[in-house]
Order: C-alpha cells, then structure tokens, then sequence
C-alpha cells in the first residue's frame, strides 16, 4: 500500500475532535451533553439572510467569479468602510469561510521552511494551514495571569530570523476572548515595518468587543497598509458558519495576483452561500444589538460563575465569545475526556476543548480548558453547575471542598 | 513591501484566464462572444434541486459535519452502487468541489518533491493543486494524431523515479473527450500495481459517455483498491457547478485519517450545496437521458463540422463534453487572442482556450485549441460560422483557401 504524504501524518489531530465521538456516544446513550466545546452559536440566521436563499431563482447554479460575486465585493466595500476599514472591491477577494482565505494567505505569502509568529493559546486551525504550506508557526506564549495580553515586543524580536516572513494575530481573540489595545496594536505594526514582514489579522469577530474598548483593525495602522491580509469571515457575525463564506484582503498588488491564482485554481467560492452573505449584509441593527447584548449577559454569567468556583479562574473577555478558565485539575485533557466518558449529573455532562490544542510551547495549557458562550444563560447555568460537581467529583482534582 | 511566495509565482496563470478580460471587454462593446471555453453547461439544473433550494426551511445555517452531511454520504453510496462501485460511506469525504478533492488528495498523499505521472493534454489545474502541495506533476504526452489514447506503458516506466507517488487521469478525459478501454485501463493497473502508486482518476464525467464502450472507474480494477483515490463532482453531472460539492473516495486505512485532517481544518464543505446535491442524486432518468442526448447531438454536430473545414481536424470524443481540435494555424494563443481583440463577423466572435494550457511539454498544443459544447446546436452552428470566418481572415492561418 502506498505511504501517505509526511504533512498529513505530522498535522495534529485536535483534542476537540479527538474527544467529538465520545460526545457522541453519551449523546447516544440518552446523556444531556453541553456542547461549550465549538464556535457554532445557537443563534438563528438573520431573517434577510434566510429569504435571500428562499427567493434564489436562478435555473442553472452557475459559477460564481473566483474573486467572488461583483454585487458581495461591493456590498463588503460597504461593510467595511463603517469599520474606518477603507479598501476597494479588487483588495476583496471572496473565499470559501475564513478558513480558506488563511490557507490561500499562507499559500500565497509562504514558502516552505519560511515562519510566522503568533502568540499562543492560538486558533488551532492556523497550524494545520501552516503545515499545508510547508512553514513553520513560530508561538510566543501569552499568559492567562496577565490576561492574555501581547508579549512583549523584546520577545518577539528574540525569534525573529531570516525566515520570518509574518506574524499572525487574532483579533478579538479566539480562544481567549482578548481584544488587543491601541498601544499593542501600535507595536504590533512597529514590528511589521521594521522587519518588513506581512501581519495576518482574523478579526472575524469584530462585532463582539464588549468593554468600550475601540476594536482596532490591522488596517487601522499608519503605513504598513500593503503589507496587512486581513482574514474576514460573516459565519459569527450573522450565525451562518455552514454557508462558508469569508474573505481575504490585501492591497500588496502581487499578493493579489498570487492569491487570484490559487482562487482560479479551485474555480469559485460557493454561489448560494454568497447569495445569503449578500443579503445578510442588510441585517437590521436591532438583530446585531439584540446578538450582541445576549452575548454580552452570557458572557457576564458565565464569568461570574466561573470566578466563583473555587480553583477556577478566567480573566474577563473582551471580545469574541470564548474564554480560557484555568480548572483545578491535574491535567485538563484527561479531565475533558472523563467528563465525557464517566461523569454524568442527573444525566448531563459537558464537552469542553482542552487548551493544549491552542498551545504549541509543550506544558502550556495543562488546566486550562477554552469555553464557547454560544448557549443561553439558562442552559449555560446548568452547564456550569454540571462543571462545578464534574470538579467536586473529578479524581484529578488539585482542589478538594 | 515584503515578498510573496514563490509557489505561487511560479503557478501559471491559464490561457483561458489571461484572455477572459478580452472578452469581456469585447462583450462590453457589444458583441456576441460565444463562449466555447469553459466547461460551464447552460443546461438547468434538475427542478428536485432547485425544490430542495427553495424547501430549506432551516432557522441556523450551520457547520455541517467535515466529511459532510450522512444522509449525502449515504445517497452517494447508493448512486455509486449504480455504477458498480463498491464502497462504503465511510469511504467517501464530501468536499468543496471536485478541486478541493484534489487539493486535499495531494496534501494527503504527496510531500514536497513526490512525482505524479499525468497524461497530458491534462485539466489545468492539477498543475496548481500540485504546485500548492509542492509535487511535481510529470507529463506523458499523448497525441491528436491517435485520438489521444493511452501512452505505451513502456512510456510511463521510462518516467517511473523513486519519487513517483502516483498516476493520475480523468476519464471520461478533460479536455479530450477520450474515454480510457478496459485494455488501458488494466495496463494502468498494473503499473500501479507493480510500483505500488496511488492511481488518482477523475470520472466526474461518468454520465458522458457516447460510444457504447463501457466506462471504466478505477474502482472496477482489481485489486488495487486501497491504491485508488477517486476525484468526483456533482458540478457536471446535474450542472450545479456553482454549489461547490465534490467527493473524494478511498478504501486506504491512513489516507482516510490524512484526509480528514484537512478537512477538519477547513471546518466543513458548504451546507447549502449539499442539501441541494442530495435532493439533485434524485434526478429523473428522463432529465439524464434528456440532458445525455442533448449533449450526444451537440457532439456530432460539432466534429462533423469542424471536420469539414479545411485544415481542421478534431478526433471524435468518446465522452465528457470538450474536444481538442487542431486549427490551420502558427500559433492557437495568438489565433485566440486575435479572435477576441481583432476579429468579428457579424458583430460576433468566439472565446475558445488554447490548448498549451493543458500541456507543459513546451511546444506541444499549439496549434490546438479546447471546445466544450456547452451551448446548444442552433448557437454551436453560428460559432463554428464565425470560426470559419475567423480561420479564412487569420493573418497567421497555415492554408489559404
């Protein structure tokens, strides 16, 4: 039989996904599971969305562009230009989900045995995609004590080589909630320019900043603008993960035409997806608020109750709809694991990820576990409390009561 | 400015996509292109599709399972137990398209520096999927002059390295038309057989096949079935190519692993498109049928003509729905571009792709271009009119008549 390639072999499978059939199977056995493990919001798709797909008529589902439908590239122009994000419909290029403007990013911008660097916990997926394009992440560790704030510029200049091509942030962050300052922000692009490298900005969360803080895009920075790919998705914001429809944007003129290729390559991003993207633009502000201010209760619920348990602790999250709690376990995978295998209260149980999968530096994120708010308070409540006798119970646990 | 990968500058952009802004240009000045370039039907797609579409009554467009929707994966195992393919659901991935099947099979399959031998004329794009895995992709000529037939084994040895990972064809073939025998087909397998290759084929042309010779999947060989990576779409066969869902099958234990990795990092295949690509495996035999004759009176009309000009010569596709002809020409990339920028009869003119596009042995294809009868008779008869047309006023034409 022949061998499979190295890449795949060596890509590592998520702990979430190592852990999805064991949900699976209490789920089977009649076991409640709350399901805090994965970005997929309980919150309806917006009704325009919804009746855009509903009034489709076309008689052939044709190709779209592979740049993405000219009407969506106006309409994100639009979009974005309310964020002070000022860029023109050819530095839109449309792309299957978020994800795929990251593969064509690294694709585009990376050659094998070249580097990024990214502060850690990080999105697990970029490691995947790096490893698809042969380059390397290099992670700067951020810490849960500090609040998961930017390293320091000095330790990003520590690994700094000839093969660092970029650094990737995330912003608000996922899987830890943080939303980076003006003045990280500023250092961040001080980097950038110095060492003239590309900065890979998701900020596919822009809509959920919670504190007042000013949500500051990469494109937001004095004189680096050719050299930012902003990685956008509309899966959060309008709670259509399934539609895959995102965006890469970039106004490096070769870039472009190097992106263009790889998009030409597989043909057109899905049609029906960027009809309902299109249409989902026009979302009236009430449901935006109305999603916004859910998030914001759950996200003080859930912290709140967190905070009180004892031996755990989560900083408060800015953004996004994630955090990273530390638990009182000896090890967070295995406590993940018998969650889902052996606990059960009153017939429930939760499916939480392990944060070593945002983790490379080894060791980091032993008791730690990321948590998505995307339930209602009321199941988030009884989540918690199953979480709270899960920690009484667990035989690993470091704090007893 | 920091600099872009060299991947993807050294992909090359296609013909057909160096020539698109010609003739949208020429579109724009009001005349009639007839596209004869790209492999986009104008045929509707099925009515239980477009019901399926218009029936989703779904409150959260979301994440659909990475190896796609169970009950598609269910429908696609019956349909291929038509074709007496004989797998498992668990053997079949539900992709982005038919690109993404291939993307993911040489990121699963291939590392960097990995050969893959290719008949060529070959589609495009397998050159970009190869390039993006950093795979060299090795050619094997085949010739016009014998309908585009299988290369002598003999061939394929002399090209056989360490490195050669795998064989990859398409069949029914893009861009030829030709159909591979069972007597090919069995000196295929056993060259991958006897050095122990993936053999990647690409039959998302099945439905097209004219001449009463059976079609031959790589999966009806015998024993080499964990050797076979089958590339499938449903683009082609209920002409959706818009809704981007493909499939990719294998029998081999670790690839399937592999290939799961990659298609849990892109998170999901696009929702919308499944729900319609499974209601659409429902199709009426009469909608086929319809479809199949319509394309089987296409076929004949066009060889007979183009037969009939002088200098012209097309063999007779066996399936698919393109044909590489030979023009009377010095160069077709000129001829195409003249086509487009220069000449018009009657206010029209024709879009067609050279066929250098689906070689890289330098100078093969040029005087050959790719057809895809894609519109209907009555159209196909006055662009094979302008064609003629196009062909007496050439300045670079090869007979004068």
């Amino acid at each position: 039989m022949p061998k499979v390639s190295e890449r795949g072999t060596i890509m590592p499978a998520s702990p979430i996904r190592r852990l999805a059939p064991l949900a699976a199977k209490a789920r089977e056995e009649g076991v409640k599971v709350y399901h805090l493990n994965i970005g997929q919001p309980d919150v309806p798709t917006p009704q325009c969305g919804l009746d855009a797909l509903k009034n489709i008529d076309r008689k052939v589902l044709e190709y779209s562009p592979s740049a993405g439908l000219d009407s969506l590239r106006r309409k994100l122009k639009e979009y974005y230009s309310k964020y002070r994000i000022d860029v023109d419909v050819d530095d839109i290029i449309v792309t299957s989900g978020g994800s795929e403007a990251v593969l064509f990013a690294f694709m585009a911008c990376l050659d094998p045995g070249d580097e990024i660097i990214v502060p850690e916990p990080a999105y697990a997926n970029y490691m995947a995609f790096a490893i698809s394009a042969g380059a390397k992440i290099v992670t700067i560790p951020s810490s849960i004590d500090e609040g998961f704030a930017l390293p320091n510029v000095e330790e990003f200049e520590k690994l700094i080589t000839p093969r660092t091509k970029g650094i990737l942030i995330c912003n608000p962050n996922n899987p830890t909630g943080y939303l980076y300052t003006m003045k990280e922000m500023l250092r961040i692009r001080d980097l950038v320019k110095k060492h003239d490298l590309f900065l890979f900005s998701d900020e596919v969360y822009r809509e959920f900043c919670y504190t007042g803080a000013p949500y500051i895009s990469a494109f937001h920075l004095p004189d680096i603008e050719e050299q930012v790919v902003l990685i956008d998705s509309v899966s959060k914001r309008y709670n259509e993960c399934g539609i895959r429809v995102g965006a890469l944007i970039t106004k490096h003129p070769e870039l472009k035409k190097n992106i263009m290729k790889f998009c030409q390559a597989r043909l057109s991003p899905p049609l029906l997806g960027q009809i309902v993207a299109e249409a989902s633009i026009d979302t009236p502000a009430e449901y935006m608020l109305e999603t916004y201010n859910e998030y914001v209760e759950r996200r003080k619920f859930l912290i709140d109750r967190l905070n009180k348990i004892p031996g755990c602790y989560s900083p408060i999250p800015m953004g996004a709809f994630y955090t990273v709690v530390r638990l009182p376990v000896d090890d967070a995978d295995k406590f993940c694991r018998w969650c889902l295998e052996e606990f059960r209260y009153e017939g429930q149980t939760i499916f939480m990820a392990p944060a070593t999968g945002f983790y490379t530096t080894p060791g980091m994120g032993r008791d730690e576990v990321r948590l998505a708010y995307v339930l209602n308070t009321e199941e988030l409540s009884r989540a918690i409390e199953v979480l709270d006798h899960a920690l009484r119970e667990y035989p690993g646990r470091t704090v007893n009561r």
